[in-house]
């Protein structure tokens, strides 16, 4: 799952329906995801105590797919877990005039989570090496520039306390086919379709080629790559959950209060 | 529950641990909110799907309460009812120094929700006309001034399509001591706690006061106050859902696409 600094994935051989660690089934996946979350819960409100006391440590949750694998989707599932007023939510659209009239980099910088937050991000960063590459909205040179540049971004989020875990959620072909037709069969989805969808679609092999050079080119030790396979949604839910068990590791800490307890209880019991 | 504009309400005359209408018992309050929620979810969902064609309406949710009136737990709950993508969430502390630098609506401006999306402010612009009238932050005179800008800021907001839902949590003051005491007697919770919370509960008096003014200055036609008992936290949740029945009234559609659904279809299976 974790794609090693270095090596080129080969998208082709993953297997986007796989369950290839963990829960094998849709009940044990909602019963391992549950489990979880409470633990996972706990962690973050650590996290955001530690953030109090000075602590400058925070999560960063990338994610990227493509149309239909479930970005928002795992947003309002990971969401669920947690005490979302520690959360920054951020889905990156086309770019705005303004934000074109800056570095790619800069509407990022903007949304990063604070000490003590998870940020999520529906989209990011990479949609510059992605659909900026694929539909070359920018010269092959400059896109092929971003790859370094990303790099020393993330690796400053990193010495700044930043944990960054980026997740490409794997979603098969056949399975996009399914979701997009889904739409199509319910009117009250129709806003959520537009014709631009598909031809999107038609440049798969695009863009898979473009992913696996940003999981090349972007997997680092300091922020590694992660892929997912998002054809089974409890999968992708649980596995997601799974990442974010680099909380653990981070080992947070409730900080002791700077007051004199027996003197506040007395103080509130007198009034 | 509403203040009707221009009428100063008598806090001390509203029983904080009341059920004034709706579910009696927590049994019937968690059933009524869950009712609620899934009701609330379609009609959210409405409202970011029509934005999406235009649309620019949305809501915003403006919590404030004395400390430990459960703010926090109120935007978890609500949170927990909506896709949180479509929320946009924002806890105002002390104002920053580049903050000050600006008039104090600045940073409320600046954290608004976009069309289609459901913002939830926990404390707000009213702190400048509460903390900054009892602790006399700037001179009475700015102070009292600020109600008028108040008032022509939200009518503003509501020319603009954002209907404001006002909501102060009523706790009690003994509810506010029991709920302090168990952060004092949990070491896992004092971080929530400073001793400068006990100075701000001496000032209880002065703190209902000034909300009663900003209740009478501010409760108008187009962004009224509402008053929710808050001791009962399931009462607190159901009743804050209630008033986002707001979302109903505004009835949003989803809108129709903007392609042929027929085709698209046959180009989908096609490829």
């Amino acid at each position: 799952m974790r794609v090693r600094p270095g090596t080129r994935p080969d998208l082709a051989a993953l297997d986007p329906a796989g369950v290839p660690a963990g829960p094998r089934t849709k009940a044990e996946g909602l019963a391992a995801s549950g489990e979880l979350g409470v633990r996972l819960a706990e962690y973050q409100e650590r996290l955001y105590a530690a953030s109090t006391a000075g602590d400058r440590r925070r999560v960063l949750l990338v994610l990227q797919g493509m149309d239909t694998s479930g970005k928002g989707g795992t947003v309002k599932h990971v969401i669920g877990w947690f005490n979302p007023s520690g959360c920054r939510i951020r889905a990156f659209k086309a770019p705005t005039a303004e934000e074109r009239g800056h570095p790619f980099l800069w509407r990022i910088a903007k949304a990063l989570p604070q000490p003590g937050e998870i940020g999520i991000f529906d989209r990011s960063h990479y949609e510059d090496v992605l659909i900026a590459r694929v539909r070359e909205l920018a010269p092959r040179k400059v896109v092929s520039r971003r790859y370094g540049q990303i790099n020393r971004f993330e690796r400053a989020l990193a010495e700044d306390g930043v944990t960054v875990v980026k997740v490409f959620l794997h979603i098969g072909r056949d399975e996009q086919r399914e979701r997009l037709l889904e739409r199509l069969d319910n009117p009250d989805k129709h806003w959520k379709f537009n014709a631009g969808d598909i031809e999107e679609r038609a440049l798969w092999p695009e863009y898979q080629r473009a992913y696996e050079l940003a999981l090349e080119r972007c997997g680092t030790d300091t922020a590694p790559w992660y892929v997912v396979p998002a054809d089974r949604k409890w999968y992708r839910n649980w596995a997601v959950g799974k990442l974010l068990e680099h909380l653990e590791e981070l080992d947070p800490k409730y900080p002791p209060g700077d007051f004199d307890v027996e003197e506040c209880r007395k103080r509130l019991i007198a009034g």
